[in-house]
């Protein structure tokens, strides 16, 4: 592989430039900004090294694929273009669409979260071509523009084109290193179910003075609210837990790998918290982190937030709650427990928009896309990755490949403080280009591995 | 008194843009805009009626104090010209610092809380004095800084100078219509603790995925408050409503009279509402805006709150809450329960800071100055005020007035639409200058009442 990862040393520079052009262009799927000026970015840069980029349209984000090489053998890859909002602005060091390099990082909202993998990938098919001529099986590129929003309208492209998607292993859109600078490795993901509640009070913000004779949206929301989980994390929605399924033997094995391997302290420290959540460590903190279902306020916004003080009785109050969801939840299913719980806890006066559902994927921990992954990794970050079998965040990767049986793996550019979906999200241009050489060797791993053709490709 | 209701008339134009010009400058306590430029506008207002105005520094905005005429009957006018906060901004139809007028409504942030209180009384003045030479008594103007962040330094002003606060009654800030057009006359003020409660989780923002072990501080926030107040309004802090003083029989008396001539439907449907809080009507919703002390959520802010999704673990949460007060809760001793609660619910950890503290004030009915005003009132408005015994807002009467006994009323040119706190905040011009007229009919009769010498001046 030597000319191969020569010729990405050679192009370090135009390669650091491709991605700080993409990188300084707004995509911003939840607030739709940016979406088709990016897709024909990522289109102009899948052209440029010699694949041809097929947009295909959805109700929402196009979807772009590209299809190189003629083997039967062949390498699904998934990222996306599009990025989690900016916001908070004022808490970044440089702007987030500035694409700042500061210490050997990249600084950028969506350098890490997908950017980052995503030109690193389409750079190591650059080197194969440049090099060999031909790669040695078929990469079918999927990149797609909402993924920070549940993939809202990736289905319409699966179901339209699933013979596109088809392979005998997918490498998922991204991964990363963890505080002692192991690779992780993950199989499967959580599901989700995104929900923004709203309450509402008089026509209009009132002088709080009136408080005592007029409903208050925030406390309303408030006590909805503290209907859904206790203070002890129990989640107290009728139901919820009841397809929760335990991790197999294979996996609890992973998970004990997982906690002998990793150093609770060093982590919590890093985040500045006295313990974590419920005092857990070791196989628990593992096990809690990837099987654990979650109910999590991500925003919560009503009346006067600016400094000091306004005495305010606020017309209305808003949370985004997020579920992530394991095997074998459903989101569907879920919402209507939502529902009921509210109806049946007297807050039917809550409104509750559905802003995202993703259904949770498990994919095998062996299969030869896996051990490739792993294998592959031992050899370009010199020391064993960490082997998850699932992935704590969530993916379209039920609707894109495991419904389909094709197994998937994740691994990445990313390291313990990328601050993904965070201000100052930034990735270290030498986990760039490992990542690169690491995609441009697992081509041609997997590619002589030997593969059972379970799925229908 | 044609000759100065005549001299008003003339100079409605004039008097208008006085009221824009002071409107269009923002004075923002909260954020600390433009106070002392605001300060040195009023003076300079104070100067133009030919009243010679002395500003008194604090450690906060400067009071600014001006006294006319010679006789040993004394009115103490009290007004303040900072403002609220105009957010949300979006929610206004012309600028909040434009001034515009519309349909003989003038629209700013301060037209009706305080500055066209401010304004008119400085009118009523100048045609008192610009038509007869000389006023009937003494007037003892008091404007202050900081009313809307709890009149942060009035008490260094007041400590110091005593003697230029005493006199024989007071007219307090402002007041309004209801929604049958019946002017209201208030006495007394409840008092109020205004709180910033703030919870920390990690040192930065995280993808939600680690909600599983990371503590998320919108969830402790919302757990803190849920204890607060139960749904059924009862608020849980151990000892809250111990000094909670139930109303004389006086204080019923005139409940029962604003029960009877209030139309709660029509405030209701005005107001977009089903029902008021627990269906209360009548004497009873009366009785609860004036005399319940209340608790409540002004504003709440945690994690992300822009358009669609964003999963993300918040570091940060920040509830806004204000205890208003009655008769003879003192904020101190609240603090005092709220931080105990607050440790004996294992929420030690959110941290408490005080934004306001005021005391509530109780004030004679029948007060020679509240006479006056009520006579006044019956001949300017044709109709009878409803006569408030206590106001459900807030303000530093016990700090200026109450504590020296000096009896103090307030009545003003508000109406049922004109959005104090509230985006589009307005007056009808028509109501400035009843409000000018009957300060200045007041100042005639309140100079040949009958006042026993009780206060200390």
């Amino acid at each position: 592989m030597k000319d191969v990862f020569d010729y990405i040393d050679a192009h370090r520079q135009e390669f650091i430039e491709r991605l700080q052009w993409l990188c300084r262009q707004p995509s911003i799927a939840a607030q739709n900004v940016g979406i088709r000026e990016t897709a024909q970015m990522v289109a102009q840069l899948m052209e440029q090294i010699g694949v041809r980029p097929e947009l295909y349209s959805t109700d929402g984000a196009p979807v772009i694929y590209g299809a190189v090489g003629n083997h039967s053998k062949t390498l699904l890859i998934y990222n996306h273009y599009d990025v989690q909002p900016p916001e908070p602005v004022e808490e970044w060091h440089s702007p987030p669409f500035a694409a700042e390099i500061r210490d050997g990082k990249l600084f950028a909202r969506g350098a890490y979260d997908n950017k980052g993998h995503l030109v690193a990938r389409l750079c190591a098919v650059e080197a194969w071509l440049r090099t060999r001529g031909a790669l040695p099986l078929t990469v079918h590129f999927v990149m797609e523009g909402e993924e920070e929003v549940s993939s809202l309208h990736l289905h319409q492209f699966v179901r339209t084109h699933r013979d596109l998607v088809q392979a005998d292993g997918c490498l998922w859109e991204s991964g990363s290193k963890d505080i002692q600078e192991n690779p992780m490795v993950y199989m499967g993901a959580k599901g989700i179910l995104y929900l923004e509640l709203e309450a509402h009070g008089a026509n209009r913000d009132l002088h709080s003075s009136v408080a005592t004779i007029v409903p208050n949206p925030a406390w309303r929301l408030v006590w909805a609210l503290s209907t859904f989980k206790d203070r002890h994390e129990n989640i107290l929605i009728d139901g919820f837990s009841d397809d929760v399924a335990e991790p197999t033997a294979e996996e609890v094995e992973h998970l004990r790998r997982l906690a002998a391997g990793g150093n609770d302290d060093l982590r919590r420290r890093d985040l500045g918290i006295d313990q974590f959540l419920l005092g857990v460590t070791g196989i628990q903190l593992v096990k809690r982190n990837l099987f654990q279902p979650t109910c999590t306020i991500c925003g919560f916004v009503s009346g006067y937030t600016g400094p000091g003080s306004k005495t305010v009785l606020p017309s209305q109050a808003t949370a985004k709650i997020d579920f992530r969801l394991v095997p074998n939840q459903r989101p569907e299913d879920i919402l209507d427990k939502v529902k009921r719980h509210l109806a049946q806890h007297g807050f039917a006066d809550i409104q509750v928009r559905v802003l995202g559902m993703e259904h949770p994927a498990r994919t095998p921990v062996d299969s030869p896309v896996a051990k490739a992954v792993v294998q592959t990794a031992k050899e370009i970050y010199g020391r064993d990755p960490l082997v998850f079998p699932l992935m704590p965040a969530t993916g379209p990767m039920h609707e894109l490949t495991a419904q389909f049986g094709i197994p998937t793996v994740g691994t990445g550019c990313g390291y313990a403080h990328s601050n993904g979906h965070a201000p100052d999200e930034h990735i270290r241009l030498d986990d760039f280009f490992q990542h690169m050489k690491h995609v441009a060797l697992l081509l041609e791993r997997f590619a002589s591995a030997d593969v059972p053709r379970a799925s229908a490709s």
